[in-house]
């Protein structure tokens, strides 16, 4: 077996990316054998990682830190995201990492998701970024693609050179796909091709993608099919990407659109077997089991930012705020819901790599982890008082960015029913 | 006794405000007899007002509807705050409402309240906007100034014309302003001048004020004192007041820091005896108020909104989300808070008149109202799923914007120990 | 018109009952002119009671303080109801406080919430008592019996010698009273007369009870009718009313069930025109206004008892519990809820007199202020540590007393819906 | 090595228990393969047990179902605790399960996890009873004694026929033991002697236990010392261990004081070595690990119940109640806490076996997993509607319960503060 660190091409150094530095002032997957309290990593979760699992946590984690922290916060303002992150990330074997085979890393569900965590440490739009192609596109591909398929697209996603958007939720059926009005109808003139026509919405990457795994209903059965449509390929006004912008949250990453009108994509290009929402019900599940892990980190770098700033900021007889109990309390809740929530996410991530999930364990985590990121996260901006109105402290885009996690990919009263239904066999959607 | 209107001067139309239209969506406080259940004032708010404060919260109410609505998209987009609003405001009587005489109209301080809310339906920092120049400095000029300085500054303030900045915060002391280091000594050469120097910081209105009522301690006593510093008196390079930008919520006010470095302001610009933090305090007090009211606003907005995406949004089964138990009991909870919340203001305005009201008084209402509104507008913006992302809806920028009011004027948790500290007579702040 | 003291036939002194004392501890409604910040009445929500209004809370709080107070432990632990406490409140006239004629006070509803405060502030339960008495029984009578019922049953009620119960709930149906199997057909020989059948439970003073409100659908009509069942006149064996013992609450209130067997009832027992489920709702909706009030009075008492014991308890270098910031922060939540609370149930209480309040008013006051009392009741019997396990400290009898109101005469999240559906118009039921 | 199953002392059957029959309704640690979502334990947490300790789970928890589980309704009514009790865990092995020798079955810890799982699922009172015998005074005496107390005392107490309390809180003194007042002083007379002077307060089992593990001052260091206290030696008149009745929660377990009045004990039983609080803290460290799994027993049956109530119990249409949304929400919550809580329970206990679970674990787990169980109970109960002021569904009984572990062995605000200063290094208690 090869090595993680040849599978993952890190071969020496981080030298060839650039703004390279020594990272000192945060280590998040080292230490190892301290015998007491770690602030950083409270139960102890690091202890059940494996040396693999922990080596492509800290590549992980010492890129975000020093490659993609510094941009972070322009790119946010500005609505920008920069396509060359996910080459970056391709070229340390980031994408696609838990795929074996076709270019990528074949590491464990855990490792997949410690990188989530690192790079929504960061921040979750980059964090989106990734997903999409790792777990929407790379990981659909991989699971109900043909083997020529997967020949053909994976090896470059895995590289980051060729780009991946999802294309599902549609303007007038969010939180239920199964109405979608998306349409795929056989060609009138050229064999072997279907025409496909609708829009999607909120789709992540979709205005810097090349390729763009949609969702669409096959005239002739009525069954959702899944197409891969190539950007170069369409004819002019076949398809459009248009960008939505002034988002209030997850601004370091793109969203846009996608409209499709008669566009032709080949039969080829369609997911062979799977027909109905069990396709792209199982790529969110993997999507999903990222965000449960990611939001972890975006939590664990607001607790990191509030302690700091409570030891730090004095008020009323020069007392750090960190003594004060309402501050303390805070963190304590914090810190004890990351603790739980990455308990949970290594165990799912687990039971994953051994077929024992189920799609129910998904939604439990994501939505547990997703809501407790997100009002920690706020409790914690409390502790910044009239500063946290400033951009630079991070915590007010970790707040407004986790948000939106809790209300994509299912947004948490639906997983809730999810949930209750698989408690009680009864379900209450209607 | 002159009428309302006259005072207000509203002479007979709204024709002079630019885009002037019929206002037909929504109508805030005309209704009245109605027998029902009024989903926008489930407990009958409106019957404790007078007829007055009725035809001031309309006018407010359909000013801020046809006038500044338009405008507040985009400049919360851009950091933008256009001056001219305090011109319109002031124009039609809004501006230091509660003040008699000098140009003002005397209203009750419930009338002004209607003010604040109506403003703060449209957005928080509008809002903030208008209680720096009504609250904070002109209420300040009126309680504590001399008479020429009431006679110099009142009207011209109350018409928008001359704008005022209130400084009391700086950046080593959020929340305990009694460590303060603004120094005012004695001018060493020009006798009847003191030099003030030092930083104040998210001072609202700050880059655009004529007027800066500056909180500094008098080098001789150490006893805080008030100086209203006009800025075109100001040699160069002794005050600046630079911008703070990128803010992550109240994007639609003005926010900057004032530098003073020996900058010369007269003994005549003093306060002549307030001493202290009872000052500024007091201040705060009346700009907590309509803090207080204001914030209802922005959770009525809320509901309006979500309530009404909830009605037309449908999914699954084309049923409308409103009827979700799940989506139901967040506009219950909200309709709830919302309706006990202009309740408490109500009686503590009245009280305030009687001169019966405490500032623990208003730190309750203060604090109560912007948590529930915070707490509140949240929940409704979880109804709108994937979709909140988009700032069209406006309950993203609300909720941005209640974050802060949260945290100015008094953060939460400090509310909580003043209540707490005259509950029991124990104070807990170190 | 009568002066309130002689209504209340309060003549000279409450010699008459025994153990009279001087009340010193505790002054609930009588403070007044205080300009300062009141804890025990934080927005001075007495500044909106008349001077009747005022005397009648302290007749009532002095009555309770000195007169029940002394026996809730026992009763509470022995779960024995006295019902000549019922007496006792008849003779000071707060029995069916509200009602005008028959012997009856004839007070404001906002009179009348005061004094189920007063009586809360000692125990839900026996303030249970007397709501079933005053609200239910004697307000459904009054509002659509007969005037010959009228005359019948209400002056003795009001003294207190007659006792009454409200049938409604069945073990089958609690939040959904429409589908009640009880049942009156006619008497197949005895003209003039009804025979009922069926069960209710969870009602409170069924086993004392002389005269039984009970609603059943009449056979012919399949409408629901209300029929007042006089024990003493029910054959043997067609009437039982057992007890429930081992309640988790409101054990010092009394509680059965009510078994109908073919129990004859006479027509003119039957009240003459209402119909449906309007009756019950409509004496509910009285019961529940009370409730929303008298909460609040338990809640009062929580706050009193834990300042107390926060002022007394020392721990940790002899500093009492009140100077931590948790402690504070659950006094100053709590007195927030309990003035909001208070200020919502004196406006509907106004609306109420004024005919302008609606069932849905009710139902928010009844839902925000049990669940606002209970869940503050909680949070303050925190700060009794350890300690709380004992009941003599009184917190944790309120604790699962007021977790009975949340659930009776309408659980919360049922209240929930009423008021979803007043705002959506959609019902969510099911 | 020994079998666990001789260990445990289960030679064949449970025939010797009165009762016994085949448990069938729930099957708690047997299940394994399934491979669907198991709403009993949604996390598949079983998976991270051993053959052994799924064992040890099955016998403690058919024990607990079949043989305490239909006394419990009475004793806890009764305020009675049946010793007999823990002589029937003696004889089952469940006793100091965790220690190594004397007797006991040295299992991991996480297997005395699990049984206090088992017995918690039925009580927290009889678990309550198990953890004072187990980890606070056979765990005390194993990890602090000397070996002729361990010979002495540990046989017999691992067979419930000798039973211990333990005495550290004491009436002025609940979460700061070290201002303890008891104290020790050399026997003026009587050589190798010392009397014992002093209360102590909430002490489980006192009034039964033969063994009184008390911590005292020794008067001439002032440094705290453990006690052996043997009730036979004790003079008549010296040593005293009154009831505490009338308790609000924990009612089936016996709680007392101890008074000490110039008690006479042999420095022989005397701890020899451990001074201060780290002697008592190590022991509640153990107990406060049993809680923080025990108290995820109690929810799972409030769960259980509640589910099976949900489903049962049909309103509005014939609709149960598992329809709801606002039910299924309540379901999924708990089910998801307590996944979360034992997962993390799990893994300190692991930890603990290697040596790296830190007292500050402890406090985390033990906090959140009573504030949660405590938080999801009182969800849950409201299911139960009116029918919850019955204690025969139990989740009353644990409601009262749960909020006694969350005050006992550290409230959770005192373990809050514990977590903060382990994460800021600045402690907040005074």
């Amino acid at each position: 077996m090869l090595s993680f660190c040849r599978r993952l091409r890190i071969k020496g150094s981080h030298a060839r990316l650039p703004g390279t530095q020594v990272l000192k002032a945060r280590c998040y997957a080292s230490a190892g054998s301290r015998p007491g309290f770690d602030w950083e990593d409270p139960l102890l979760t690091k202890d059940l990682l494996t040396e693999e699992e922990l080596a492509i946590s800290e590549t992980a984690e010492r890129y975000c830190q020093e490659h993609i922290l510094p941009r972070v916060l322009q790119a946010y303002r500005n609505e920008h995201y920069d396509p060359k992150i996910l080459e970056e990330m391709g070229d340390l074997g980031l994408l696609g990492a838990t795929i074996d085979g076709f270019g990528c890393a074949g590491v464990s569900t855990v490792a997949g998701g410690l990188i989530t965590r690192a790079v929504e440490r960061v921040d979750s739009g980059y964090r989106s970024g990734m997903s999409v192609q790792s777990s929407l596109v790379m990981g659909g591909i991989y699971e109900f693609g043909t083997a020529e398929q997967k020949e053909k697209y994976l090896p470059s996603m895995a590289k980051g050179k060729l780009l991946g958007a999802f294309g599902l939720t549609e303007p007038n059926h969010g939180s239920d796909p199964g109405s979608m009005e998306c349409i795929a109808r056989r060609h009138p003139h050229k064999s072997g091709y279907y025409l496909l026509s609708g829009s999607k919405t909120w789709i992540t990457n979709s205005p810097i993608a090349d390729v763009l795994l949609v969702w669409a209903k096959l005239e002739q059965t009525g069954k959702i099919r899944g197409f891969l449509v190539e950007r170069r390929d369409c004819p002019a006004g076949t398809l459009e990407t248009p960008a939505i912008k002034n988002k209030t949250g997850l601004r370091a990453s793109i969203t846009g659109m996608i409209h499709l009108d008669d566009c032709p994509v080949p039969e080829a290009n369609m997911f062979p077997d799977v027909e109905g929402l069990k396709g792209p019900f199982s790529c969110l599940n993997s999507a999903r089991y990222g965000i449960a892990f990611g939001t972890m980190g975006a939590l664990e770098d607001c607790i990191f930012h509030a302690r700091a700033y409570a030891l730090e900021r004095k008020q009323f007889k020069g007392n750090p705020l960190a003594k004060y109990q309402l501050v303390q309390k805070k963190l304590a809740d914090a810190a004890t819901d990351v603790s739980y929530g990455i308990l949970a996410a290594i165990q799912v991530g687990r039971l994953k790599d051994q077929g024992k999930a189920t799609p129910e364990m998904i939604s439990m985590i994501k939505r547990q982890n997703c809501d407790r990121a997100l009002h920690n996260a706020r409790a914690l901006q409390e502790i910044f008082g009239g500063n946290a109105v400033s951009d630079e402290y991070g915590v007010g885009r970790h707040v407004a960015n986790l948000f939106v996690t809790q209300t994509y990919e299912g947004q948490s009263d639906i997983h809730s029913l999810i949930i209750g239904r698989a408690i009680t066999g009864v379900q209450a959607f209607a």
